[in-house]
């Protein structure tokens, strides 16, 4: 299994369907587990997609209308019932927080697992070791976050060049850890040794109109999860209801410098998804329209060429 | 279809599986339609039923345990949306308001379909044209409530009398209306051409211990929906978490007199659910272990000898 793939959950904009539940998306990052935009029926639907609640580390909610945060007290009755140790972060933008504390109390419930509210602002919200993760203000009808995880800038070694000058075993790491290293007289420096390895990042851009924000959060995405509630006929809507088009999605993606776009969040009205790839497609290559319980890899890095 | 039914959304209890979602029931009655306990997911269970959010006349909440409530938010925003006039009388236990204000604005909702609390005591909670809703304190682990539905008793028409008599067309309304009528010289009592038809009644019974407010509200029930979260292998469980086995269920139902029992809200820790049916045959006979989407007839009044 990848180390870092999306698990969709739901796909529906306001009004699910038969074939898509409302919103909900897991993000697998390494030993981070986060859940984006709980929909009412995310703890169903993470049963369905074989994710476990207990192993869930943060939730992140772009706004407060109720297809993109109503189940999370649903998430955080699951997580007490199954009494997860790891402390849950929820992040969500800050002026929301009288719907947290309503949502977090929403029925009565032991409360046994650990919850930390993290109201935000845009920005750095928080920095692990292995990913930023970012808040941007997108223009939607109330206030709304776009998020982002950027994995810092790194290097990667090269086993051929390592070979070649007698560097094994544990001295690989001290040259790591140090930037370099002495080895038979000769001073190895670990630029020597290894190429410039670019940081995966993964944005996550929903609901909004067209806007800075929703560029900035798709630059360089190895994966932008991104709304496309409409068709371009009817794009006044969109602009009207703060919300985009599948070409408007692909147009950011394409602009930002995206690798992969999955396209979600569809209005009920169209009833063929093949419609919202097509459009997509015409703009950007790599599109998945994204299916309740569907699986979506993070594009692996492809090793850069060696200068 | 009939007129008096049963559609059922739900029917797993506090967590839900890939077969069962959270509680949620819908008894058409006449012109009524009455939620009883949307638990998360009701919204799209409706759908998946093809019961109309906008025709809801009320909702019943037992009690403010989640698997009995979350799904509420989602139904008014939901007839907000589809813009629903008649408005939407929420019963739930008085003591449970602070709950009830927390689901109706727990996320950014336009609002649009009007909505009437109606906190409730135990006793009758109101009087229509063609039932008496009255709710009974249940002994669970909070505040909760059984509700019923009874129709008052009245007279059935018998056609061969009123023809034997010569009294047809207008003189029939009247007679029903004044309880008397002179035809042809002869006075005429509605006794004379009628015989009693006992209202229907359906009683809703979870969640609980076994106690005697079960037995009162399940009284001549004609179907009575009744929680049974385990099997009486686990009956000791079921005490201590204020809950009832298949076989308590069966016995509330045959000691009350009521005519057909729906079991629901089964644990998820029996994979079939044979064993519910098995268990409660052997004390009651029309039994039906209720699947979610399933639909139950509320069971027609034969009509009674006539004296």
């Amino acid at each position: 299994m990848p180390q870092r793939e999306l698990v969709v959950l739901g796909t529906a904009s306001q009004a699910p369907t038969r074939e898509r539940n409302h919103n909900g998306y897991v993000l697998r990052w390494d030993d981070e587990l986060i859940l984006f935009d709980p929909g009412e029926g995310t703890q169903r639907q993470m049963l369905l997609a074989g994710v476990a609640a207990p192993k869930l580390t943060r939730v992140c909610i772009t706004h407060f209308h109720g297809d993109h945060c109503l189940g999370l007290p649903g998430v955080l009755q699951r997580r007490s019932l199954d009494r997860a140790t790891r402390p849950l972060e929820v992040h969500f933008p800050a002026s929301g927080a009288a719907y947290y504390e309503r949502l977090r109390h929403a029925a009565i419930a032991a409360d046994r697992s650990p919850v930390v509210a993290r109201p935000a602002e845009p920005g750095t919200v928080v920095t692990t070791a292995t990913f930023r993760l970012e808040a941007a203000a997108l223009a939607h009808r109330v206030d709304t976050l776009g998020w982002r995880l950027v994995e810092p800038d790194g290097r990667r070694m090269l086993p051929e060049r390592l070979a070649a000058l007698g560097i094994a075993g544990p001295d690989v790491g001290r040259l790591q850890r140090d930037g370099a290293i002495t080895i038979a007289g000769r001073r190895v420096t670990v630029e020597e040794v290894s190429a410039p390895r670019r940081g995966q990042r993964f944005a996550f851009v929903m609901d909004t109109a067209l806007c800075d924000a929703a560029f900035a959060l798709a630059d360089g995405a190895d994966l932008l999860v991104c709304e496309a509630t409409f068709l371009s006929v009817d794009e006044d809507l969109a602009r009207e209801y703060g919300h985009l088009t599948a070409a408007q999605a692909a147009r950011i993606a394409a602009e930002a410098g995206a690798r992969r776009l999955g396209l979600t969040h569809f209005s009920q009205r169209y009833p063929d998804p093949a419609a919202f790839l097509a459009e997509a497609k015409a703009v950007f290559d790599d599109v998945v329209v994204a299916n309740d319980l569907d699986r979506i890899d993070v594009p692996g890095r492809d090793p850069e060429p060696v200068p």
